[in-house]
């Protein structure tokens, strides 16, 4: 039976993400007494399982379920009519890295429907999508909240926004914000020892499924340049998307072309000496390189790319594939903010889904 | 005129963090659009100034107005009353360090009056008092929130309470959390060059303003111990007072019953030789010493004391009056999840109780 405090959920989305999601979302409904979660609805991009009447899906047979539905996922505007019209609080949770859908969020949260999400595709897409999705949401008092869309369940945007709107001055955000460039460089050019050859290394990382299938996909420095996008947005520079600021790839120019990640990684190792040059210099000066995007508030400038580091600094001296992510303020002086952890991997990005879907939940009733 | 988004916002407090906390909240009124927050009451520990109509206190003009009021702070049963009766939502925000305020909380919170604090002993006191606010807040629906009482404006208690609520199991919480300590021990054991002697760097941080005004109530530990204890309750220990665990003293025993600060400071040189054998014998591992906070969940073990740490660790490696807060969970592994940054200060503890009044506001419309 429907009750007051009725919460709908439909999920999107299926993969590392959003299983683990399912999971902590299925022990959530059992622990939260002070409302009732429904799933009402659950998708991948071929199958769904949703009831006309939103009748509870059982979240623990879910995936399982889904491979035998007939029914195909809804388009996205029926989407929203389906759970506009269940006449209780509805919140979508889109575990994919999907642009249609983030392209949509505005629709959602026009019609009341709150949105929670590690999708950096909205947030980083161009900035007219990024203000329809926040007018949208002040508009209708419909939440979105995105904050494993950077360093996954680290509390880098909830931190963000609290130095903002309690009026603190961000003038410089700095950090290492790709697991793959983390465990690369930490690999490649350690605070103590010589490190492995750069494309033993970055074979190395894709064999321990830390890149991308094809590792330009991270080498190209894109994933980086979404998410300091989305921080500098936060910070007040209104951004317009994340190529229309440098961004160092570290894919060297004769073999963009490759036709495979394998070809790539075969040839490769012909480019050894110009990483190693790199290494050479920084070793001169007693400095390490690193993989960090940083963003000048002051000046507007935003960057990805190599940096040198004292051995000294947080950032040299992160270990394996973690983040870490320095606020510099008006407040916090010389000194930063820092926040350090695991910034990718399926159990602690759902937690930051997880946490939103929280926080949406004390919000809305 | 009154509009239905009113909220009612009563301020006991006007030393270093309330005066911040106040000019923060002149700011955040001016550019919150969707409510409108008016300051009913205001109080130190000898005036007050309110009125019968809730008419807003110029908070820009309150401290120097409570100087010259005739009224007398109410007494806190009678401001319980009066807020409630306002016929709007209402916030205490209790700005000082006091136990009567303190212990009065769950009366405020029966009544739908929400609490923010930086005021550790509410939280730090018995386990009774504890759950007596706990359950207020969740029968009444009013909300509790203290960020500022561990580490001040660093996302400490938020983060926590998202790993917790979000299914993850903490293994362990460890660090600095005093700033005074940290500013100590760093000085006193770098982890480059030898450092001053133990009480040359303790009247130094006294003359910095780093210490209470008889620095015994930092070397005592029990600042740390009333940290440890709200941690570990937020981590599922209930953990009945910050006695109830071990906790290490720095003052020497013959210095307890000096009858002042000064004369602690004066006699302090003669137990120097102490304080430098422990500093050699963590120098003797290739290692420095430092004054950290630890819970252990599952052995349910809190401490408080001095340990030794390799040069390389984070704890080792902080700077001035820096607290670092590492959290191990089973998500994590076996890189915490670390939060660094300054712990004490007027400007950022009054960050954390605006955010925290920015949380309430957000959920209690």
């Amino acid at each position: 039976m429907a009750s007051a405090r009725q919460v709908y959920i439909a999920v999107i989305g299926t993969g590392g993400v959003g299983k683990c999601f399912l999971s902590q979302l299925s022990a959530l409904t059992k622990r939260r007494t002070s409302q009732k979660l429904v799933l009402c609805y659950i998708s991948t991009s071929k199958k769904a399982i949703y009831n006309d009447d939103y009748a509870a899906i059982d979240i623990d047979n879910a995936v399982s379920a889904l491979a035998s539905s007939a029914q195909s996922p809804l388009a996205l505007n029926n989407l929203v009519t389906y759970l506009a019209a269940s006449g209780y609080k509805t919140v979508l949770v889109d575990n994919t890295s999907n642009q249609e859908i983030a392209d949509s969020y505005p629709i959602f949260l026009e019609r009341g429907i709150s949105v929670v999400t590690p999708n950096k595709k909205a947030f980083s897409g161009s900035y007219k999508l990024w203000q329809d999705i926040f007018n949208a949401s002040a508009t209708s008092g419909a939440r979105v909240y995105h904050e494993s869309s950077v360093g996954a369940g680290l509390p880098v945007i909830s931190t963000l926004n609290d130095l903002v709107e309690t009026g603190d001055e961000v003038t410089k955000i700095e950090g290492v914000f790709s697991g793959t460039m983390s465990f690369l460089f930490n690999s490649f050019a350690p605070t103590s020892g010589s490190g492995g050859k750069w494309s033993a290394e970055v074979k190395k990382a894709k064999e321990l499924g830390y890149t991308e299938p094809d590792p330009r996909d991270d080498l190209n420095g894109l994933d980086v340049a979404r998410k300091l996008t989305i921080l500098a947005r936060l910070a007040g520079l209104p951004v317009e998307s994340p190529t229309s600021f440098p961004v160092q790839s570290l894919i060297p120019k004769e073999l963009e072309s490759a036709s495979s990640g394998d070809e790539f990684l075969a040839k490769l190792p012909e480019f050894d000496s110009q990483m190693e040059q790199v290494k050479a210099e920084a070793e001169k000066e007693g400095k390490v390189v690193r993989f960090v995007g940083s963003i000048d508030v002051g000046a507007k400038q935003v960057k990805v790319g190599l940096e040198k580091f004292d051995l000294s600094h947080p950032i040299a001296a992160l270990k394996g594939s973690d983040n870490i992510i320095s606020f510099y303020t008006k407040r916090y002086g010389s000194n930063p903010l820092i926040i350090q952890g695991a910034g990718a991997g399926g159990e602690v990005t759902a937690m930051g889904v997880t946490a939103d879907l929280l926080k949406v939940l004390s919000q809305i009733y």
